[in-house]
């Protein structure tokens, strides 16, 4: 279909700028912004790293004095308070942009709506709404830590089409094809963390990095490891390309604790055992900025996820295969609903082919 | 996209004849026939019944005069062999066709081929292969059927996404939604049997019909119950509606296999024991003309005629919802390979919505 030039033709440049970004802005939400004036783009920008400067910020330099009596297209809502850097909104109405098409509201209770009011209030035009749903969508995992303080746990999975995510013998090399492969390293970069339990550092040894075609950012590796049997000859620990953070249950080993920290490990306790409390964990975890969470667990750490009701969002990679054999490990093990309509259902699923392995996508709804 | 006028448009027509008569032939090919004169279609026919006229007959016989010098498209190539009517091919010639386009080629091997020369001797033009693999794949079943010998198995399962067909308690109404339940009946009706474990009719006593907004047709009701131990009072046994055939071990009860035969239930002895031999089984329904069978059983029937390497087609409906419980139900039970690089590989993967739910759809390659 031919572009038609209009407003949604500049936004979709605006969110295409955000959605680039995602992954590089930690626990700040992905924006873009274009100037137009005049029938011609004279600014873009998007924010690229947290306490740099904003998407709007950006475009506006590039736009210069071409900036007075534009059009401002931004993907979320320009701020109206001080953070680590001074509001937008104060940057659009010194610039005179005469109108200001906005995608989304900003969740964030220090602005939600404030920036809005204070534009009109100095004589801005101000439509709200233009692709609002793509820009939410873009920014779910902000949207959940700004309003929640929790972190966005997206839980993934790659199996076989009966549920298996090795055969019985353990083997797993590989379960899905390149494709789908590429598309879970393309997630770390877009997570801040990525959780494992201590089963899977023990089989696997995985080094739970981030491997493009290009440089990606690693995200903190998280091994949840309740009585801190981590060895200390784990690649997790041994490797420093990442931070490496350890959430076991209080009580341990504190000479064990002290060897890890050594290494440059973070060992964070998170309740009294024997197990680790996932929900305090999540609370931790967030309470140091980590805001999104890419859940590549086994069965049981996803399942005791899932009932703590901690997960957000779900992809799961299914391979054109059927590997069979009872004892074969499992995406999901949990003691489990007695009622069939008692299940976790999942909303807004969809479903698409990555090469020759099938995605599904969903997020679970709590029933409280 | 609009039509245009040409093989395709009248080609389409036939294909569309063909795919509604599915369910109805029994073993035979579904066919579709137009027959095309001066710019009008002035015949139209498919193949409706085994045992009665063929699609080019019925479209023939209303064209009437107008054949004469007429464009035939056919779905499956004419045949040219005396059975339950007599050759197509003749009565194309007797009504003094021009020209013939055909989109396959029949694989029975009476035919294959022959009756595309018989046509072209007869001074006929004849096209070959206007859209093959729509009319190969409509006839998927019969093609398998009359080259193997062996009933073509569909596979259907209906699970949660963590791959339970029941909660762990057993529950297990219902799975699936609407749509998707509506989809099994049709596959029902396009199926000769229906195939279920004894332990499905034990847990379930299902009625296995097929129940369509409208009337359809019944599949044979197969259970394959090594020992006999089918219910007298079980609903496959006491409804008469449809046909029930039960898969035995040689040497099972004789005074009970009396007592199933005098409420019209035929029992069939298939290997010796102890369990059914599900080879012969197969055999020995194709002996009895069941060239297609849609297989719902549990996770160890599903896993035996997957490792037995019977079933030609599977279509998974998975529901957005996550059960938990390991011991829940599966799809799959199955000893299973050693590596992942073993596993049965579907191929021909394709995968969309029914409802909310999931389907999955592909055909397995067994390694010889």
């Amino acid at each position: 279909m031919l572009d038609v030039l209009n407003d949604e033709y500049y936004m979709r440049l605006a969110l295409d700028l955000a959605a680039k970004a995602a992954g590089q802005t930690e626990i700040n939400p992905v924006v873009g912004c274009v100037v137009v004036k005049g029938g011609r783009i004279v600014g873009l920008g998007a924010h690229l790293r947290r306490g740099e400067g904003h998407a709007e910020v950006h475009a506006l330099a590039m736009a210069g004095g071409e900036a007075e009596g534009s059009t401002v297209y931004v993907t979320l809502e320009p701020c109206s308070h001080h953070g680590k850097t001074p509001p937008c909104c104060d940057r659009i109405i010194a610039a005179k942009a005469a109108r200001v098409v906005v995608a989304a509201t900003d969740p964030n209770p220090k602005v939600a709506g404030r920036g809005i009011t204070r534009l009109r209030e100095h004589g801005i035009e101000v439509d709200v709404g233009l692709l609002e749903a793509e820009s939410t969508l873009m920014n779910e995992k902000f949207n959940a830590f700004i309003t929640t303080g929790m972190p966005f746990v997206t839980l993934k999975t790659a199996s076989t089409l009966d549920g298996r995510v090795a055969s019985r013998t353990g083997h797993s090399q590989w379960v899905t094809g390149p494709v789908a492969r590429e598309q879970v390293h393309l997630l770390r970069h877009q997570h801040q963390g990525i959780m494992v339990g201590i089963g899977t550092v023990v089989a696997d040894d995985p080094l739970l990095t981030t491997r493009t075609a290009v440089t990606g950012l690693h995200p903190a590796r998280i091994v949840v490891d309740s009585r801190l049997t981590l060895p200390l000859d784990a690649r997790v620990v041994a490797d420093k390309t990442a931070r490496t953070i350890v959430l076991a249950a209080e009580g341990c080993d504190e000479e064990k604790r002290r060897l890890l920290e050594a290494e440059g490990v973070e060992v964070i306790p998170c309740g009294t055992g024997p197990l680790v409390d996932l929900r305090i964990g999540m609370r931790k975890l967030a309470e140091r900025d980590i805001g999104s969470i890419l859940l590549e667990g086994g069965g049981k750490l996803n399942g005791a996820m899932l009932e703590a009701e901690l997960i957000h969002k779900i992809i799961l990679y299914m391979a054109p295969k059927l590997i069979g054999g009872d004892e074969a490990p499992q995406s999901f093990r949990f003691q489990g609903r007695e009622h069939m309509s008692d299940a976790i259902e999942l909303e807004r699923m969809s479903v698409e082919m990555a090469g020759s392995d099938i995605v599904i996508k969903g997020y679970p709804v709590y029933k409280r």
